[in-house]
Parts: structure tokens; C-alpha cells; sequence
């Protein structure tokens, strides 16, 4: 009766790229769609979703964040307002050019981010001081239909993300809101995803279009590669002008506001998929587990009911503090429902049979271990506490060492291009030029500057690893998604 | 110092219209984008809507239903396959024909609705019997490119909701989710938002497109227009034979699936805003208001800190219950926050300065009633809770009258006539046939059925009102939005 489970066919370390498609669409967080580039979220990633946001949400609402929600259509004259800003996206937008069989006057662009409508609007409801400080979020869906090749969560031309828009009276103010922001979405990624990250400042060639500077988390990939989460821009005063938002001061004269962007998105999830994943399926961190206990019920004919009662009543038990399911299928084997559980990534399985109905235990195993111990039923509740936190802080130990494993602090091109070579990330004193850093991707086919930690060294007497020229800053470069 | 706080300048009673229109602006409700026909939701409404969503979406969650998320684009060849279904939507939809500077080979329409998307993935998901039931809902933005005048909340071009497809294996299960799915709509409109309304079948021509039958809530407004409120399709096998769902059922055969459709939408929150407020403002429903109970506090130079550190401290013991805040601004006068605040809508004033102090009371003002009454500090909370609760029952309470009043039981055309020109909701007994639906609604200038009410009485020797045929049930007509 059973139809077959099929697991993954390739490893993570033989063929990364096939194993991450395999686990995304065999584990079921998502399918491809008729649309190219964009992805379905199924129940798992979209449940995962939801639990990020409402925990991001909830934090940014005390911190006086008002969520709003405006048109997901931005007029093209309005679009190209910041010429940077559009420059940025322009070869990326989707263009509505017509309803039903109506050709429109001026065509829409589908939002690739919102500055351009949303800042249309703050310039007339900020008057004066007193409407200051104005921020405001977005929980949303936006579109930038890139030609790289799509890869489930890490680049779909459709993805979900919040995107946050406020505004200041002073330069102090806004600057100020960096740490704040960033530490919401670090500790995000920390305490919940189990992902550790390096923060710093994007290069002037890869800061955000039309934003003064853009400061960043960024993560590495198993695969070798890094990858850009949530960031924070300070945009200073260069889209106040552009969309003209002014208030009355204090002393009764008009000035520019200072505002601020900041955004995670759904590739954080593909981020943390690829990470703590093995090679039997997904594997999650158990606070961000939509299910985090199975109980697989050992059925023979004569003691089922039994089992069934008390596998229930343990799963009632366990409920109160944790989200758990007795899997009572009858069509499918005990085996075939652990290799399931398996491959969609519960954190703890519980095996329960007529000898541990006898005995008042349960076996169980933890999904990144897979190791089995007897649990005293009376214990279970304790243990089960114990090995989620541990777990929880297994898989971010063992990500912050192949991250660690992987910077190398360099100084010379020679080692850079090597290390380059062998997926590091490379650490090397940087002269901070746009020229340079072309270059330095031409050379190494597409390394990229990531970010500049916030702490600096001493720079006297640091030359750029690729130009000779005097470091302006360290700088992290690495293959980048 | 003080800005001038614009109040409303018709009165609803007057000029429903511009008052309405009035209401969102100068409440901060919404307010018009640079995109025609398309509104921001400011912080207030979204804050609402999040808790519609929140509400609804916990109930759905607890009957099983599972949240996704599908591609907002939906490429034309899929769009078409159910032919009744994409005729319905055609003349809406708004089209993505060019990304960046390049033509798209198949243009993509922004979706109307998900049923073409989601069941192509749903043909290729679902299998056995095993697989079902199978209930996934959407919370998305839908673009419907409607010609017709666009009005704040009750019709924009892009608006926000819930949409629930379910898939089951047997007619009898598929026609059962009808109760519970409305039960959850219903009790919501009636619990949270205070809306009476009337639950029916709509007839053979206002039955959603691609749909068996619609049944749905109908509201009505204070201006005399009912509109349609949420909305359960039950599909039959249309969509199943149009996209190919077909499961392998217990008997091993292969058979087509029975499925639903349900939504809520943003719309809801326009009612809300039209039915309960007056010529001051905004008026909510207390377990819908962002927030509920303001304190104002009467600042003089010599009492200023004793009244404002108990004024806190009375906002800190309320806020374990309630969402309350103090207006500790000193740029505004006590009366112009009196009019600011009932403009906005908080259920709950309480004016404290320093007599108030001395006696250890308050002075609270509900926001329906405007009558002002002294609560001693002790007594605060018990009478809050009473206020409140009254408040929500008064609300519904005189809505759900002002329906009754409104409806009226007709079996001929002149009474009909009168009746509709009278703004009333005229019940009559109908033949059900599109022709002489559409001959109503041209000698009417515009009346549509709403609905049937689910409890028909003996219709035998009953006629049509209008075509003096035999009539098929009774059915409610009206100006409809």
C-alpha cells in the first residue's frame, strides 16, 4: 500500500545545487510554477514565514513601527523621480502597460520596493515637527524580474519581505535607529534561525540605489558562496529631495527630513533550509519547527487501541508547551512514516509501541542526531525541553564554525585569488574604489566585496590587497548570490 | 499653537457620499494614491484589517486550513482554460506585458483571483485519497481593473483579502464546509465588527463566475445601498474538470474532486467605517479599535507632574487589558484633543486634571454617547469593561435595526418599484431567471437581487413580482454597490 517515500538522490556534499532543489521540492516547502522565476509557497516555508514576521512584527510594533499598506502599482513618472534609485531597478521591473483590453496612458511599474509611492505620500502628510518621527512598514510582495538563473528563495522574481520607511527630524535620529533595526533582524537570525552573519557596511558600489549607505548581514553558504540578508539604509537626505519631504522645524524653518529603509525577506528562509539540512532531508531549528513533535504509534491488532489512547494522551500532555501530531496513518509502515518525518524536518520523533505502552517510556530521536533513547514518560516533558534547546544551539554552533572556518584574513592578491578559489571569504585591507572592485570581480570571475565590519583596525600603513593604493577599510569579499 | 483640527463639514445624513469620503480622509483612514482607483491603507485601517486577518485566520487554522502562497502572476493560456470563470474576470484585469525593456512572449495577468494558479499545482498534488482534504488559503492583494467609481474600502482596484481553496473527495463533505466557513465569517462581522447582515444564496446570474452556487453575507448601508459582504462559492466538479484534478478515490478509481472557494476582503472595514460613525467622526467598535481608551490630561504650570505621573500610571494599570494611551502633548489644547480624538474614533475619553486628582476620579466619555460621567479611579476598570461591552452591543444593537427597518416584504411590481425608489430592501418572491433579473434591474435603474435567505417557506402559489410566473423562492432585491 505504501506508495514510495522518495528521499534525496544526491548529497550536499557531492552536488549541492541538486540537493537543494531536491530538498525543497521533496520536503514540500515549495513548487515551481507556471510562472518562470516565481515559486509556491507551500504550508511548511509559508508557515515558517508567518512565525518570522509575527516575531519581527511584534517587535517592531513596540518599538512605535505602524504597519501600513500602500498600492502595489507605482506610476512610471513617479518611479523615475531619484535617478539613481530607478536606474537601480529599471531593467528589473514588470510593467502593467494594459487592463482588459485597454491600453493605459502611463504604464505601472509592479513595486520592486516602495520609496517612490510611499515617499509621494509622506511629502504631503509631513508638515511639521510634531509628525516626526514618521515610521512606518510594510509586510508585502514585490517584483524584480532578474535573468541570473532563479533559485528557489535565494533569487525569485516574486518574494514576500517587509520593507521599513521612516523618518526623522535629524541626522542624529535616523543614524541612530542602525543598531536598533539590525538588532531586531540579528537576533532574528541568530535566536531563531540558528544562522550567524557578518555585519557591516556595503562598498559604495554596492550600496542600495539612492541610499547614502547601506549596512548589511551577510551569511555563508555551505556551497562555498555567501549571500546578502536583511539590511538597513540611511538614505540621508537624498530622497527628501528627490520626493520633496519638508518640515517646519522647531525654530519655524523648513528642512529636509532624514530617513532610513530596512528589509529581510523570504530568502532568509531558503538561507536557513540550506544550512542545517542533511543529506536524509530537511532539518530545522526546532523554535521555527511548525511541527516539532511526531509520535509514530507502533500498531499491531491487538493492542492499537491501547496505543492510540496513550499516544494521544501524550500528545495532549505535550501540547500545552509544544506543537505535536500522532501520526495515526494505518496505510503507511512505522519505517515509511520515520523516513517522512524525516526528509519534512520534524525536530523530535517519539516511537511508541505496545513494550513501551508496558514499560511507560517512548523511544526517541532527535532529527539532527538520530540517535535513539528510552524516555521515561513521566521525564518526557523535561527531556524534551533539553534537547530542543540543545539542538536549537547545535545548529548555530555548528554554522558559526564553517563560518569561522571559512574567512581568511589576507593581505596579498595572490593568497586572495587562491583562497577565492576555495570558496573562503576573504578578509583583505581594501582601497574602497569602484574601479578597484571591478576589477577585482573581472579577475576572480565575480568575487564581491560583502560588507566592512563596523569595527575597524588601525589602517596606517594597509594597502589595498588588489591595488597597492592605501586601504581605506577591511573589507570581506567572497562568490556571492 | 494649535493647527487647525479639520472636522467634517456635511453630515451624513445630508450627503452620505462626501461625508463618507470625508470620514476616511480626515480620520486617517486612507487616504488617494497616484494610482487611480487605488487607496493606502494609513496605520488605523491596516491596524483593523491585521486584526480581521489575525482573528480569522486563528479560526481557520484550528478547522485545518493551511496558509500558502501562490505567484500574484498568473501567465494568459492558464488564466483561460475555465471559460464562464476567465470570462468573469477578463474585462478587469490588469496585464504584465514587458519586463524591463523586453517584450513578455505570454503576457501575465496580475491575478483577480488564484483559482487558475493554484489549481494547476493542485492537479499535479493531489493524487489519492490520501492527499484529502486538501484546504489552503491565501491573505494577498487581488487587482480587479473596475471601471465603475471607485469608492474608498467598498471598491478599489487593488484591494486585500483571504482566499480559501479547498478540495474534497466527496460532494457531501465539500457542501458541509459551507456552514463552518460562513459560521466563522459571520460570527466575525456580527462579534468584532458589529454588522448584521443577511446569509443567502445568490441567484443563477449573480453566481461568481466558474461557481455551482455563492452564498453570502449582504450588508446594508445608512445610505440606503446594500453591498456584499463575504462570500462561500461551492464549485462542484467545474474547476476539477477545467484544471485536471482528479484523485484515485478508496476503490481505486480514478474521479474528479469537489471543491470551494471562500473570501473576506478589505471592503468589510468600509461598512465598518460607513455603518457606525457620525457627524464627529469615526466611530468603532470597541474589540476593533487600535485604541480604545485615551487619557487626556489637564495641565496647569503648578499640577503638571502629579497629574501627568497618575495619568501614567492609571494608562499603566489599564494596559493590562485594554489598548490605552496618554496625550501628554503640550502643544494642543485639552478641546482640541477632545475633537482630534473623537474624529479618530477611540471608544474611551478620559479627561484628568487637578480636581480630578484630588478626588481621585476621572471624567469618562464613551464616543457613541458623548455624555460625560465620574468614575472613581477604583471603579475604573469594572466600568470600562461595562462601557465597552455595552458600547460593541450598542452599536450592533442599532445597525441590526436600522437593517430590520430597512427590509421590506413585497409580492408586486408597483409596491417593488416604490420600495426600491424608498431605498428599501425589498423581499419578494422570483422566478430565479437571469431575463427577468436583468428586466429588473432595468426598469429599476440599477436594483440587483442580493440574496435568498437559506429558510424559504412554502413558495406554492407564489408569483414572480415581476414576471408573474411562478416564483422559485424568495429572494431580497436592492441598490446594490
Amino acid at each position: 500500500m505504501d506508495k514510495n517515500i522518495e528521499g534525496l538522490t544526491v548529497t550536499k556534499e557531492e552536488n549541492f545545487s541538486e540537493w537543494y532543489q531536491q530538498l525543497i521540492l521533496k520536503s514540500e516547502l515549495a513548487d515551481y510554477s507556471s510562472v518562470s522565476g516565481c515559486i509556491i509557497f507551500r504550508p511548511t516555508s509559508f508557515a515558517i514565514w508567518e512565525m518570522l514576521r509575527d516575531k519581527i512584527d511584534k517587535k517592531l510594533k513596540k518599538i512605535g513601527v505602524k504597519n501600513v499598506y500602500f498600492p502595489m502599482f507605482i506610476p512610471e513618472s513617479l518611479l523615475t523621480r531619484e535617478k539613481e534609485h530607478v536606474e537601480g531597478f529599471t531593467p528589473e521591473v514588470a510593467w502593467v502597460t494594459q487592463t482588459g483590453n485597454t491600453k493605459l496612458e502611463e504604464k505601472l511599474a509592479v513595486r520592486p520596493t516602495s520609496e517612490a509611492i510611499m515617499y509621494d505620500s509622506y511629502s504631503k502628510w509631513i508638515r511639521s515637527w510634531r509628525d516626526l518621527p514618521l515610521k512606518y512598514n510594510q509586510w508585502n510582495n514585490v517584483v524584480r524580474w532578474e535573468f541570473k538563473n532563479p533559485v528557489p528563495f535565494f533569487r525569485t522574481r516574486e518574494f514576500l519581505w517587509n520593507e521599513g520607511h521612516t523618518v526623522f527630524a535629524t541626522e542624529k535620529e535616523a543614524k541612530a535607529e542602525r543598531d536598533v533595526i539590525l538588532g531586531i533582524y540579528s537576533s532574528f537570525l541568530k535566536d531563531y534561525m540558528a544562522l550567524p552573519h557578518l555585519i557591516g557596511y556595503k562598498t559604495k558600489l554596492e550600496t542600495f540605489a539612492g541610499a547614502v549607505s547601506s549596512c548589511s548581514c551577510e551569511l555563508y553558504l555551505p556551497n562555498g558562496k555567501a549571500i546578502q540578508g536583511p539590511i538597513f539604509h540611511y538614505d540621508g537626505q537624498k530622497f527628501a529631495k528627490a520626493y520633496d519631504i519638508k518640515f517646519l522645524n522647531k525654530d519655524e524653518k523648513m528642512e529636509y527630513t532624514w530617513q532610513n529603509t530596512w528589509a529581510i525577506s523570504t530568502r532568509m528562509l531558503g538561507v536557513m533550509f540550506a544550512m542545517h539540512s542533511d543529506n536524509k532531508g530537511l532539518v530545522l531549528p526546532p523554535k521555527l519547527a511548525p511541527i516539532q513533535i511526531v509520535i509514530v504509534p507502533i500498531l499491531f491488532d491487538n493492542t492499537k487501541d491501547k496505543v492510540l489512547a496513550k499516544a494521544n494522551e501524550i500528545k495532549e500532555n505535550l501540547s500545552k508547551e509544544f506543537s505535536a501530531i500522532v501520526d495515526e496513518r494505518e496505510e503507511y509502515s512505522p519505517g515509511w512514516k520515520f523516513n517522512e518525518w524525516e526528509l519534512k524536518g520534524v525536530p523530535i520523533r517519539l516511537e511508541f509501541g505496545p513494550r513501551d505502552l508496558e514499560s511507560n517510556q517512548v523511544v526517541l530521536v532527535r532529527r539532527d542526531k538520530g540517535e535513539k533513547q528510552n524516555v521515561k514518560i513521566a521525564d518526557l516533558k523535561d527531556i524534551i525541553v533539553g534537547e530542543l534547546n540543545e539542538m536549537q544551539q547545535d545548529l548555530y554552533d555548528k554554522a558559526k564554525k564553517m563560518l569561522e572556518n571559512n574567512i581568511k584574513e589576507i593581505d596579498n592578491w595572490e593568497d586572495f585569488t587562491k583562497n577565492i578559489k576555495d570558496k573562503k571569504i576573504a578578509l583583505i585591507p581594501f582601497c574602497g574604489e569602484g574601479g578597484c572592485e571591478e576589477e577585482i570581480k573581472d579577475k576572480t570571475t565575480g568575487a564581491k566585496s560583502l560588507n566592512r565590519p563596523l569595527d575597524q583596525p588601525d589602517m596606517k600603513d594597509k594597502k589595498c590587497a588588489r591595488c597597492g593604493k592605501p586601504a581605506a577599510y577591511m573589507c570581506y569579499f567572497g562568490k556571492s548570490y
